[in-house]
């Protein structure tokens, strides 16, 4: 579905920028390139840059016009500075990617314009797109390298599709020693700590002070799992054993 | 508040990929580099691909190691490949920039670590982070360039500080002992919790197996405070003292 998705770079100065947008749509698993009037392709620096996308740059679609890199399309979004006079409809990059990949889903054809490095696209290109989208940055400072600017939509497309998947967990799966303690354990733990605090005279218990309730307060928030638990009971069994002097002195 | 977070770069290969970085940082209004042994630097093609983000390589700090890149931090976020032998708390770009950004809100420093151009980070340097951070990729070509992947956590940062823009801040003021450990005192207390583990011979120096990394883990995630800290320190150096045999024996 991500190959309803296509990357169009407008009049593109320098190859390596290609390149680098290759490697950016290959990262994000997207695969379809087309560049209206290069101004250097193919290109050495492209290639470098690409880093192992030579698939995307072998596949990229050479065109003259516009209007040619979005036959099929019927959805064009047009890269744009935020303070276009020209008001039209913008999304922000993360709509832009739920947007896309939406449509894409439906069996519609994409395209994602970015325009020249330093002029970006003329308004008579932009006025060709559905939406602008603009993203955001420093007022001071906004022109964004072409090819991080395509890494920066396609990172919003991969994470709308991921989502559309029905998001894949992100945290492995757990065996059992991943599991949380649970609360009797804790306080089997929280009953240990304590008499492990008077051994080796830390705690005083005439004189309890609100100590166990911080060493509470603290494991308490820690989520603490089986396995760690079984490492922080060992400890206070091998303290125990040292403050009664029953265990084999170390030699130091 | 966008200055509390810092961006780590980690033996950096080549200079273009600092300038890249540079430039994706200053477009999204982050101004603090930190760079632990670069291979070359400063260098002629850090500017060039800065593009006039020269104010960022100026200002950028060069260290020898990551300790010292992440001093005064109490957050450290990792990038990392999904499938890590060891798990680890994850977050996705998204999370990762709310939590940069909430907890620069509240004061704390925080830094985003980013590892080698082809080998990443160690285990050894993601073991300090306290999180972990994916950027999503096509798992058949994952690896992003160096500096598009430090644009997609600084768009992340910028998009979650925008956000909290309007929002009303949520945190509220701390006093001095909530106060989060800073990573120095962590690397201190993780220092000496080894000693203490050894000198009641439950951590073996020759077959340490995962032990540290596992407390590292479960005390990382913990966001321990001051007070807390202290705490914890005081049991090891009572703990030390039992078992070199100085401490008063408690009679039993």
């Amino acid at each position: 579905m991500l190959q309803n998705i296509r990357v169009v770079l407008v009049n593109t100065s320098h190859p390596g920028n290609i390149g680098g947008a290759a490697r950016a749509m290959k990262n994000m698993g997207l695969s379809r390139l087309v560049l209206v009037q290069p101004l250097d392709f193919p290109a050495a620096d492209a290639s470098a840059r690409a880093s192992g996308a030579d698939d995307v740059l072998d596949g990229a679609i050479v065109v003259d016009t516009l209007e040619q890199a979005l036959a099929g399309c019927s959805l064009a979004i047009g890269t744009s500075a935020r303070d276009r006079s020209m008001p039209w409809p913008m999304l922000d990059p993360r709509e832009c990617g739920v947007q896309s990949v939406a449509r894409a889903a439906a069996g519609e054809e994409i395209a994602l314009v970015f325009g020249r490095e330093h002029a970006g696209l003329t308004n008579d290109e932009l006025q060709r797109c559905h939406f602008h989208v603009h993203i955001p940055s420093n007022p001071d400072f906004s022109s964004l390298n072409l090819a991080a600017a395509v890494q920066v939509l396609a990172y919003e497309v991969r994470t709308a599709w991921l989502a559309a998947q029905g998001a894949p967990a992100k945290v492995e799966k757990v065996d059992a020693s991943d599991e949380l303690a649970t609360l009797d354990e804790m306080e089997l733990f929280y009953e240990h700590l304590e008499k492990t605090l008077v051994d080796i005279s830390f705690l005083d218990p005439e004189k309890p002070k609100h100590l166990m309730a911080r060493l509470r307060r603290l494991y308490g928030r820690s989520s603490v799992n089986r396995s760690e638990m079984s490492i922080l009971r060992g400890i206070l069994t091998e303290t125990q054993k040292v403050a009664r002097g029953d265990a084999h002195k170390r030699k130091d």
